[in-house]
């Protein structure tokens, strides 16, 4: 069994607050991160595949394959948008990193599934500070 | 002379447009940056001093100093915020990355200056890929 | 199950060294990292938690709160010190890169686990080729 | 049970194409990679051991003693070497990062486990964008 | 005056040597860079604009257009090739970093200069520890 | 003309404080940098010479060289060492960033000289956030 990554980019804008909280509320618990007019990230994602090498390829994934679906996927989607206003997989959820990973896999897993292939992990790093995985 | 630099990191939320064009031109220029619901980058920001060792500490300028001076001075203002609506010293301007660094050098440069010391040199990292530096 | 990583830095001296052992076996073993002087590090500490989100935040645990309390339990105590002489936890013990893990997570897990949630990885990088993970 | 990892780096040329293959079918699956010219990259190599600290000296593996191991067995090899044409332990194997990273494996593995220590894991950066990861 | 720099990726294969010298003198001179089966690297290019904001964008080069051109202009040559026999531009040259940046901004320069705009430099690093800088 | 850089790492111990003062000042001035059991870095060390191709060669100083220089001059008496106690080129002077810059300027550029080259630059990164740079 061999672990291949494929890293992509993309940046986007979001807001951390629970409608169901007073603004102090907000406030206490998301601190900066409630800012009614959003703040931003450059957000690095490394999505893992696990498999066998293809006795014909050497390859568990062809890892130009992979980038392009993660950008088809999910780059389409999310870069240079607003993760609470702009995107479909994160409407009505709370824009963290933790809720993102996991939105994140579910767009991709079918995808990599279809393709008889293991998606094994999702790594998405939010700052240089923090970054969350996710293994389904 | 001796040139020293702090870093320093912050992030928030964007847009390019001009408010003079169409949407559809605003499209054509700045692509994906001007989505109306925003966009958002981890910016790390450089900011170098240059001078003559202190013979009493070694230092050009006490780094520690300058990594308050520059949380107090700019990253206050524009962590976690829109730089579009938020920060006063962008106000009415294009937040590029260019206008951008010579607003920070603005607002920093006075506090350098009334310390007797010369700033050099604003760098400011909006992404992986793109860089700018103003040196006033 | 989602793993949350928070990345803190800070800076120590020390010093590998056997008591119990000639000045030449010393540094038959530890070579310049004996040296009686001491040496040091810039080091790059990464704490993993893993949780599933809550549903009130979207959260395994609050990130802010996990840098605050990385800073108090441990950066406190070893930033810009001698981990040898100064560093109540390692009193005593060997100061290599795996100690100062265990000895970093010893410290830290009480607090993660007072606060109901479950500590999953401290690793610890030593210099840019060298780095140790434990798991408790 | 502590694990400790060291990092190497080395380039190399390589080529990836299936002989078995007309040039037309190689250029559809490797696409770029397949030119008969050559391509080459900076590997950046982590070797992964894991055990329990020396209660003597406080590690589990000599970092320094890893080094030179890495350097001597594998590094010493393929460094500024053509992976299809120069280097042994890849003869007529596609020299895709997954068939590497396994074959760097099996030359290193003998040579921990003589010395009463446990490999854990090979990870290879190919690119910043792609890296595999094998477990024996 | 602000400078922009904009940052691309590719890789390649190359050889150093120089004909006119023997086998043995190749080797003294450039050791394990004159391997005859090519060695190779991962290659990071800055590409740096200078000149004044456009007071109807803030740009002073918009860094998409500047991307584009360095992928059609440059990346499109070199990306996955041998420098010393796939690439027109360095025909006949040692293909040195230092001649490989020179190349690089003779091919960029008319580009930029023919859109009014000037370029300032061109930085390329061909491994983690060396980097050589071109300003024209 | 063009500019190359090498890197080198290497790490060590120092304090900062001045003899002429209380306790008390050293610690309003130097911080936790002036703990008098030290501290200690990493320390990365860019070097830049500057010069046109040779046309033998391609190189305007051969890197490997450059290196060995580097490592032979600087890092052999730095590495692992104390600052303050074990560096010749640096006793009785205060040892921050700027002025270790400067001695390291000093040690390493008559040989260069000698070699009929010029030394353009040393950049000293102390940590991720401080940097100082010398020109001569």
């Amino acid at each position: 069994m061999v672990y291949l990554t494929r890293v992509e980019h993309f940046n986007a804008a979001h807001r951390l607050y629970n409608k169901a909280w007073t603004d102090e509320h907000n406030n206490e618990v998301f601190g900066k991160c409630a800012n009614p007019n959003w703040h931003g990230h450059n957000y690095e994602l490394h999505v893992t595949i696990k498999g066998e090498p293809d006795p014909e390829t050497g390859f568990i994934f062809n890892a130009k394959t992979l980038g392009d679906l993660i950008k088809d996927v999910v780059v389409e989607k999310v870069d240079h948008r607003n993760l609470n206003m702009d995107v479909d997989f994160m409407a009505g959820k709370f824009t963290s990193a933790e809720n993102f990973a996991i939105g994140i896999w579910n767009e991709l897993q079918p995808h990599i599934k279809k393709r008889g292939s293991t998606m094994h992990c999702v790594r998405l790093v939010e700052t240089p500070k923090i970054y969350v995985e996710y293994f389904g």
